[in-house]
């Protein structure tokens, strides 16, 4: 039994999500479906991330075992002939059997991306939060400095999550303009439920005057929700990387 | 009875093309289909180009007759609102009678994008084409330059197509790099069917090795289309601005 590790792409539009629900086209279930009939076996897909209906990924990591004894070059070409244009694999390789790609991974990391624009945007919107600007950045990046390391992230997760803890530790936090580009960048050992869009929504609102710089690290410390502060839209968020 | 300008931007994946057709879901039939309902009157549209079916666009001109005296700040907001996500108005403004989005245009600017790319990517290919690389960008900017100004570019337009007069004036043909994204850019009066496409499609050959950069220039002069050349694939193509 081989165990194979693949890097993945995709267009998390028409995604509910990347874990499989009966009935709903998500990205492990269209996995699973599309490997398993190519390979002539059932194949289970496990992934680092279970990102949300709508979110994007540059580098999700998943695993799967299969007897098929097929080389590695010619086995990245196969399954990209037999995924859909919304999901494709980047890379593959053949790793050790321990190997789970959430159990082993060391960090994530994600990128929130806001674009200003006074208009909607068809081509722009498909990737990004649209809105009108501008951003004040700099403030931004004064409320997430003091977010980084380890801290209770209880503020930051959804309403009716269950975990063991919500201690997590934040690596990078990072807020920078390109033009009229806003790119947040959260990097951390693991997520909790709407983590990044939590903290996303919280700079972006601190970016447009609506909120103190401090009131971020306000919640951190009192482990309350901000009030009315809501995950930013799914559409702007991206997994970029898995790190092991 | 007044006439509006729209600049629209759209992502051209879903439709069939800007041109109206029966039963097919193009730009020009949903922006018919609901001004008319929200207008409450029959609204025709004209554009100033008929892209094709996947071409996209930033800045495609389109124009309107309506009785109603919607103020020109609402109207942007209530035409958006009416629309789907794909197409949507940029700027809007009131002109005279005697416009005419094709008739009136002094030019058009297409971009063609490639990505070089080893693996296909569902992100990035939504705009462009995606190719394994490298394209060798100066030998497609030598091939570029002896087809500007007045020719006739009879071998640079589909079989079939019919026009009065195949002579056009290209203004610009620029191939620019950044980083793995090659950018084709070109202006004309305006161009015959398929005509971007063509010419991007023999430039990506050239960049390949594919075709000698003597052979586009070659192709103008004998009017004779280039041997296994075809179109470059809609994905990659935006008409980008319209100049008046």
């Amino acid at each position: 039994m081989r165990t194979i590790k693949l890097i993945l792409e995709y267009d998390g539009t028409d995604f509910h999500g990347f874990q499989r629900q009966r009935c709903l086209r998500t990205v492990q279930g269209v996995l699973e479906e599309r490997f398993s009939r190519l390979l002539g076996e059932e194949i289970r897909v496990a992934g680092a991330g279970r990102t949300d209906a709508g979110v994007h990924a540059l580098g999700q990591v998943v695993s799967f075992r299969t007897t098929r004894p097929i080389g590695l070059d010619r086995l990245a070409r196969v399954l990209n002939a037999a995924l859909p244009g919304d999901v494709k694999v980047q890379a593959c390789e053949e790793v050790d059997g321990t190997f789970h790609p959430r159990r082993c991974a060391r960090s994530r990391t994600y990128r929130y991306t806001v674009v200003e624009r006074e208009m909607p945007s068809p081509v722009v919107g498909r990737f990004a939060l649209v809105l009108p600007g501008p951003l004040d950045v700099a403030a931004m990046s004064g409320a997430a400095r003091p977010l980084l390391g380890r801290h209770d992230f209880a503020a930051f997760q959804a309403a009716g999550s269950e975990t063991a803890t919500t201690e997590r530790t934040l690596m990078r936090l990072d807020c920078a303009r390109a033009g009229s580009r806003i790119e947040v960048t959260a990097e951390a050992d693991s997520f909790l439920y709407h983590m990044v869009r939590l903290l996303a929504g919280g700079l972006i609102r601190v970016g447009r005057g609506e909120l103190r710089p401090e009131a971020l690290v306000g919640a951190l410390e009192t482990r309350q929700r901000l009030p009315k502060c809501l995950p930013a839209p799914a559409c702007g968020l991206c997994l970029v990387t898995v790190s092991y």
